[in-house]
């Protein structure tokens, strides 16, 4: 097989223009439509100031205001500015005698303490408002100081244009919290997860149920951290996600079960991944394919943050098969163009500046030139081999000169642009990689073959599509679900006969199948993910308050550590030291040498 | 010292009556309120079924309807009872020869299979509606009917009537959760949290923020699960609090921080505590202990179910002085009186029948006579005793002697009555157990003392009242929080000096005390407990989709579980096998002796 892509480089990159003109309408009058149905939170309930440093306005003139808050600057002990986490105010040290000691307080703290400070808000004297500071027109003139607690000297400076290491940001990570940018991510992340609680709750009867996360091993759980317990040799697992309680609750007749799960993979050292990470978990009965999608559109569209535009549903569909040939990926970028093509090769001739042309039969060519659109100065590229790797490579290739032509200058993946996709109709199994006879779950044992490919199960397995359905948001998968296997005799099948599994692990399971399961399907969104793709952080580890480093360290804290071996008592447990370690060992182990 | 209370059994026991009428016009006044305001969800968008079955009425008559559910019942293949999660609806079989097919499946399908079925909603009979039913005025005439799952032999019957051991409940939890109760239970507390929720986060401006739960021990930790790492001797813990991660919040600048929060604490074995609970987790900075309460109070009157009698706020304050003295606890059940009293004694002369009679003057009789209105007939209990001993006892003997009442038919505790109370100036240091000349923190060492006791710390500790506040109703502790210390010498000082505690393991902590930590302080609702006491559920276990035993076993799935040696060599431990264990023993391991 055979399979090419044509990039005309710089050229013919089709713009959305038409589209963004209609989205910035759509979402200027969707935002005056939630302001009016929104209820400001009130942020001064329960608490010793009157306002937040960031609202003041003109509005306020005259008013006799308190305010809590950092110091963010000094000029000259004439001003001052305090920050809070909803902004800077600008404040006047009073130089008379008599308020003496407000201003020894306020030119004597360090920057980054704490004052609460009383006085009135004033308007600015003409000329010195500051119009790119929202309280820039006004300053408060201060009556009453009092130093809630002194800073001492900061390893870094909380201005946002300080550049520092991650490794530092994490390690003083309640420093790094103060930042604009942090704030901004970790509010987004409340304010979408609630307006998603509210579309799956209130307005779609979805009940929010806690599952366990002292579990026990599933089947092929290789990555499943272990816990300990009191009793000797029994251990529980954290469990990846919460798939077999959404199964079970199904059966238990709760109908709609959605859940902010905390979940466990223990991937060791992997960039860019958490230990643990939270999914929107979300499993409904009596459903089908489209019913899901149609709900996972809505709820992104409902949630999605008012200062980005719109979502625009439904989003488009492709098959497995199709984003393979034509992206080189089952998660496709569909921001921008640049597919991958399966030419079909006759007649053809022009000079070809490749080692390759000679492979190239003269009438395969010229189809080239047609299909492709080639222009003089234009790049091909071509890839041969087995059809699977020759695509995968070419979807490389084509990420690879994306961002060549960004380094350039060009905007082809817009930041601004977000681009859902559903892939479906993925193979239910794959060869397994370390046995290529055997069979594995594509994605996971529960889900269930498509309709059209169940008489392929007996005979071709490896032909048969599942109704496994994937979100890809910009070339990200941020979640992934199936319609489950209801049926106790079909999961027992593909189980026991086609995976080879030990059914024991799984029988609580297999047996709720047998005590009328309704048919029932879900899906789980990377919320981790989802929301660095909306705030458009660098990392993960930039909309989690407090992540571990890429080797699974707590910076700040210094977890994993050390314990006295007579804390491992009561779990039954001892260190294997491996022979060449370095750390103290206990007299009560017994070194061995791990496995490499 | 001497205390004592009365009760005059069966006499006198004040019923708020008056209160009760009240309480119930405002219920219904609120509830109308509420039901114009709420929003009603949709539990039929995405799916097949176009009602509930529970939902349909008179007003349904005429429409062609399509329900998804379990057969309940079956009346002599005329009748058939399905369910869904929202009650049941009454089915009527064809019986004419066109329909054998439908016929044929609704009569054939065993009890709790799950069918699907079309029809026309119709009027019963006359003299045939059943009032008991919500939809017993109709009935539905079935058109076409799909069975989606047949049920084998069930291990019990779902009927609520149905007694079944906790046990087989727990064993087969995903047929126990189709019963009434369950449901009701799980659904009320999805709804009351989202209503937290909106409060906190839509009213409030609270951040939702989720903390790790692969931490490091926390000294004096003893009670956390560990976690091996993939470095030898490395380990995480599950935390029994999110405290640090809050308070570390507030220092960067967070304001307002909640989380559902997921908790763990290994108990071993012990009846009602589950290894894994659920607290809301609530810090706020520039906060005092009054702005706490309020907002509290707030919260449950927001979130309480509409079809419980509502909060009245403020409630009710008590110093745990007072607690103490007059019931004998930190945690009153303040639904009913038979308070302890302290007596002065002097002048009396009765016949008392107690061998405690002699030791008490005549003087003191007459004036226990008077302070506690004995009449003939009437009980005293008294004991003598170190204050807190003698309290505790009363203290107990109390609530005993209410259970002896309520055997006899008298109601002291009116199960829809909710006395909330704060029981706060608690000792900010207890004695140690173990080691009575040392202290320990009553609640946790981040607690900070009281404004007006600060001046004992250096000279009396033990005499220093804390900032910390508990919540309970009807007897239960359901909450507890602190104004925290902000102060990083005072920190350090209390935990080195008076705790001597290691303070290396909280490093972190006390360092960003120092750069500029707000004043703040929160509180943690036992989410669990609360629910168990608004169902008015047995056990915290019916709150709980899938709890663990009160041996910390999950009945359903076998956890926690045996693991193969191989697969914790990847965590560098190995299983301490006790001598006397009957289970397989890995050659890798060395036995040894666990400490009794």
């Amino acid at each position: 097989m055979f399979s090419c892509w044509l990039s005309r480089l710089c050229g013919g990159l089709s713009t959305p223009t038409g589209r963004v003109t209609h989205l910035i309408q759509g979402s200027l009058s969707r935002r005056l439509m939630l302001s009016s149905q929104r209820r400001i939170p009130e942020l001064n309930s329960f608490v010793a100031r009157t306002n937040t440093c960031g609202e003041l306005r003109s509005s306020h003139l005259g008013q006799e205001v308190t305010l809590c808050g950092w110091i963010q600057y000094r000029r000259q002990n004439i001003f001052l500015v305090l920050r809070d986490f909803h902004g800077l105010v600008q404040v006047v040290i009073p130089q008379d005698e008599s308020a003496a000691s407000v201003k020894k307080i306020l030119c004597e703290a360090p920057m980054e303490s704490v004052v609460q400070v009383s006085g009135t808000v004033i308007s600015r004297p003409p000329g010195q408002e500051n119009p790119k500071m929202p309280t820039g027109e006004i300053e408060i003139k201060v009556k009453s100081a009092q130093l809630l607690n002194t800073c001492k000297k900061l390893p870094f400076e909380i201005k946002d244009f300080v550049k520092k290491t991650e490794a530092l940001r994490l390690q003083y990570r309640y420093l790094d919290l103060r930042s604009f940018q942090m704030q901004y991510n970790l509010r987004l992340r409340s304010r979408m997860v609630m307006k998603m609680r509210e579309y799956l709750c209130n307005l779609h009867g979805f009940v929010d149920i806690e599952t366990p996360t002292l579990f026990k091993r599933t089947p092929g759980g290789a990555k499943e951290f272990v816990i300990p317990s009191r009793e000797p040799g029994k251990f529980y697992c954290l469990p990846q996600s919460p798939q077999q309680f959404k199964q079970l609750l199904m059966v238990g007749g709760l109908d709609r079960y959605f859940q902010v799960a905390r979940c466990y993979r223990d991937e060791g050292s992997r960039p860019d991944r958490q230990p643990e990470f939270t999914q929107i978990d979300i499993e409904m009965s009596f459903v089908d394919q489209i019913g899901i999608q149609s709900l996972i559109e809505g709820l992104l569209q409902y949630s999605w943050p008012s200062d980005k535009d719109p979502v625009v549903v439904p989003f488009p569909s492709m098959t497995f098969a199709e984003a393979l040939a034509s992206y080189g990926t089952d998660k496709p970028d569909t921001r921008f163009g640049m597919k991958e093509v399966l030419p079909v090769f006759p007649k053809a001739n022009r000079n070809w500046n490749s080692p390759v042309a000679k492979s190239i039969m003269e009438e395969q060519r010229s189809e080239l030139i047609r299909l492709m659109e080639i222009q003089e100065d234009g790049v091909v590229l071509l890839t041969a081999g087995e059809h699977r790797k020759a695509c995968s490579v070419l979807g490389k290739l084509r990420l690879e000169c994306a961002d060549l032509l960004e380094a350039r200058g060009l905007v082809l993946r817009d930041p601004a642009l977000f681009s859902f996709l559903w892939v479906v109709d993925f193979p239910l199994f794959l060869p397994k990689e370390e046995n290529p006879g055997e069979l594995e779950s594509a994605h996971h044992p529960f889900t269930a073959p498509h309709p059209s490919d169940i008489h392929l199960l007996h005979t071709e397995p490896k032909q048969v599509r599942s109704q496994h359905y994937d979100l890809v948001l910009n070339g990200n998968e941020i979640g992934g679900g199936s319609i489950r296997i209801h049926d106790a005799e079909l999961q027992r099948y593909i189980l026991a006969t086609l995976l080879k599994e030990d059914v024991k692990l799984l029988s609580h399971l297999l047996q709720a199948l047998d005590f009328g399961a309704p048919p029932h399907g879900g899906i789980a969104l990377g919320l981790d993910r989802l929301i660095c793709l909306v705030t458009g952080a660098p990392s993960i580890r930039d909309v989690i308050a407090f992540p571990k480093s890429f080797r699974g360290h707590d910076l700040m804290s210094n977890a994993p550590d050390s314990l006295p071996p007579e804390e491992l008592k009561p779990y039954h447990i001892q260190v294997s030291w491996p022979a060449d370690s370095e750390a103290e060992k206990s007299s009560l182990n017994q070194p061995y040498h791990p496995e490499s």
